[in-house]
């Protein structure tokens, strides 16, 4: 597993050593990103050893040695630091997923993999719930960085035959996600605020509508992902159906933290460069192929957010 | 202008120095690409000056300061070789091409920049001719690291406001190209071998139609790219509406050169690879906002440039 020290990466190999697999945990550790070795120390055991590198790097090259099934979540997630580096973010997102492919093909071609993307890559959504035919246009370098290195993995199965499939993912939640800056995404800052007994600020009405995924959820979907054969070559929407407008997000939030408030402030001056409007996905491709379909709702899973960071809060911020 | 030492560039940079344009050319030279001194030592004058620099580099960017129009189109051409060196394709067809932008933005905000893109982008089409709504599925890295570098484009228009524009070429050809491999596009091919007296192989019954431009209709389209005020942030695919079977092609090129011959074989084992059946664009965006209209049909542009190359053909093997 790629990124396997982040949010999403961990929760997944702590399932799988669960569930007695052997899990090997490639993770570059880059300042900024996800990782926290305290993901995994608190209850990894045995069953999960990690290599650090970056999936580009000859170290990351010799964990792929024999391996069977490749969960590639490694990537630079903020979209704000993408547009400031954006040559770092190709590097990280598009070149070393070139350099993992490569020696994939070489090293383990029947491997299965499964590479997590992000919707993103849409941008303004031109209708909903988006679908996994509507038009590409990412409003933001890692939107693209993001979706070459998708392409990479498609063409890569179409030309060498690599079992490849791509998961874009909504907006995720849950145990284990790096709360401690503002660029990684609203949940994360709505979270931390409230948690820290501070206001969230939304702009305008805060109407705008989006679909959560507990991180319960995603991990069963990147499962089903990597286990039913129909899925190779495929890309997948996966998002909610529960769509809730950032007002109600952020009153579950307080509500569920027993702290903090939400305020209402006017839209900056530069709101075209930064709104895309509201955004949901349609998974009826994720649902019909997979079986899959989220069971956690967003109060459900914030309980649980809220009562795993009351304990270990100190360790995300 | 970018790749200014090139088949299209240094076709573009003559002309404008024909026009009393100051022009200076940035060409990284790049073994195997399709830089060559002598398409601008001929007859380039005072006119044009030439730095040797990736458009990435630091000796690039002093280039562009107080620059007024950019016509980019450095990059790496060949399909074959960005699927055997896929890390370098990226490097010099996106990163560097961000490191372009990142520079210009700071540089030259107020210039405006002509991107040349390539119809290879799309792929198998799904319909025909081939417009700017068509998807894009590119089958090999050349079309991803390209199409990334358009996104770009578009976005740092959308973003900082850069006056890009993008023009996706069909297959072009003309004097000053480079004819030495086979690794370019089929044109260059065909007519090395017919001017050298050698048989053009045609797969099955080399049906498939393309379409394909004279240098001259290019060059028209790019200058007209970059002053017409309607084409800012828009793309345009660029192709001809003379289509022609590759059998078609080859006899004309062969009748032109007045030597060659055409044979025909069967299909190789990975046609499934490599055949993208026919192919052409549809030009009516670039018609309509440019004003534009390819003037030189394929048997008047294969005669001047079969011309050109009795007199100077060793520079170009």
């Amino acid at each position: 597993m790629t990124g396997g020290l982040g949010f999403i990466g961990s929760n997944l190999a702590l399932a799988l050593a669960r569930a007695d697999a052997d899990v090997t945990v490639v993770d570059a550790r880059y300042p900024r990103h996800g990782a926290n070795p305290f993901n995994l120390d608190a209850e990894g055991g045995e069953r999960i050893r990690t290599v650090t590198a970056d999936l580009g790097d000859t170290a990351a090259r010799s964990a792929l040695d024999g391996t069977e099934l490749v969960f590639n979540l490694a990537g630079q997630v903020s979209h704000i630091d993408s547009m400031t580096d954006p040559i770092f973010d190709l590097d990280v997102n598009t070149r070393s997923q070139i350099a993992f492919l490569e020696a994939l093909r070489w090293a383990s071609p029947e491997a299965t993999v499964v590479f997590t993307s992000t919707r993103q890559l849409f941008g303004r959504p031109q209708y909903l719930p988006v679908d996994e035919d509507h038009p590409v246009s990412p409003v933001d370098v890692n939107g693209i960085t993001k979706y070459a290195a998708e392409q990479f993995h498609r063409l890569y199965h179409e030309v060498y035959g690599l079992r490849t499939t791509t998961v874009r993912l909504t907006n995720v939640f849950g145990p284990r996600q790096r709360l401690r800056d503002d660029f990684q995404g609203f949940l994360p800052i709505f979270i931390r605020r409230a948690l820290l007994g501070q206001p969230i600020s939304l702009f305008g009405d805060g109407a705008q509508e989006r679909d959560c995924l507990y991180e319960s959820d995603v991990v069963d979907c990147l499962v089903r992902a990597a286990t039913v054969p129909e899925a190779v070559g495929e890309v997948f929407n996966v998002g909610n159906d529960e769509h809730l407008s950032l007002r109600t997000i952020a009153d579950l939030i307080v509500g569920a933290a027993g702290t903090g408030s939400v305020e209402m402030v006017p839209w900056p001056p530069d709101r075209d460069a930064i709104d895309i409007g509201s955004y949901f996905g349609d998974s009826s491709k994720a649902k019909r192929v997979l079986g899959w379909s989220p069971e956690v709702t967003f109060a459900q899973g914030i309980e649980q957010t809220v009562a795993f960071y009351r304990e270990h809060l100190e360790r995300y911020l």
